[in-house]
């Protein structure tokens, strides 16, 4: 996984994913401290993390291990809300 | 997922996935508000993109997670034509 | 997938695949103009791609969505023969 | 698979995997000597690596190929702990 | 599959794969004859393959397609000891 910030939503109603209410995030990765912005990745939420969050992005396949998006062509999804990371024995990140 | 603009058509009619009427789209993958091209890639289209369209492109196994990809031999496809992408509480694109 | 053109084969006796009579072909990454020559790979061939052919190289577990690759230790596979591109309203390659 | 330093941990309470008690571990890449740092993965660790220590990360799908990471959505695993690593003959790492 | 030069073994003996005797190599990537060393990467190896000899790599789920990588968190294998390597017309690497 790789963590990523949530900067945003992207809206399409005509999708392959039959599922209802899904909710589509725009989230850009960070380093290791949850800062800084690379790339962008679209995932979907199951968790309901707000704008300015830190989360957990998990991609391809294991993207699909959730209730809402099994046998879904859904290829990244907001795996969990980072509390906290720690580096060399110090708290680098705190929500 | 990532953000891809439909730039063309592929034709294969030697292929290995047995899918009748495939489309294969040439999308070119954007940056976050549907702008600039970098990448190409070739996607099956299900849901019928226009030229010119904004799409999301689902890359991987989650590729074949659809009625007519199942089990084919397909690595990418359009997973969602977009209507709106909103960052940092701005909407950064519209259809 | 990606577009990638034919260079030449690969020969090895002892695999773990198991499939007789494989066929291995050495691509190329392409342009989206079927141009320019990047990354190569190693395919599993299972239509007779030629020489100097422009393909569709589909990777990953997708690669195993055929008869002969099914469960098969190949993540990268030809899965169509190009016959034409089009891009932004052109013709860009014909075979 | 690539070769990994512990460097911290990542805390996430609110998480998709429903593993009680999952470790997730920051590390990051190094060379095949085990030195330098590169890119950071967060992992989940089912085998108790310490900080400092080098150790093996496993991608996709291949990371749900344990009892406690079996149908989750993790998408990167420490699947062993190096305890040496030999290139051209000499030992370039030892635990 | 890329190219890849065995240059070496990883030694882990506290490991998820519970593969009895498992053996690990240290790989380069090489370009497509079989020169020049970019990334490294670990694979298990079902074939025996020796110090300095080119083989094929497979990775992803790809790689747990063998009797002794099946459901094990292994992304990637030794899938073939390359004999020979053709491209343009003529051999441009030979065993």
């Amino acid at each position: 996984m790789i963590l990523c910030r949530v900067v945003g939503t992207v809206v399409a109603t005509h999708r392959c994913d039959d599922i209802p209410g899904a909710r589509y995030l725009l989230v850009q990765a960070t380093d290791m401290k949850g800062q800084g912005r690379t790339g962008y990745h679209v995932a979907l939420d199951p968790l309901g993390a707000g704008p300015g969050e830190l989360v957990l992005l998990s991609r391809g396949s294991s993207a699909r291990q959730t209730e809402s998006s099994h046998q879904k062509p859904v290829d990244a999804i907001v795996a969990g809300i980072v509390d906290q990371v720690d580096a060399h024995g110090h708290a680098v990140y705190r929500k």
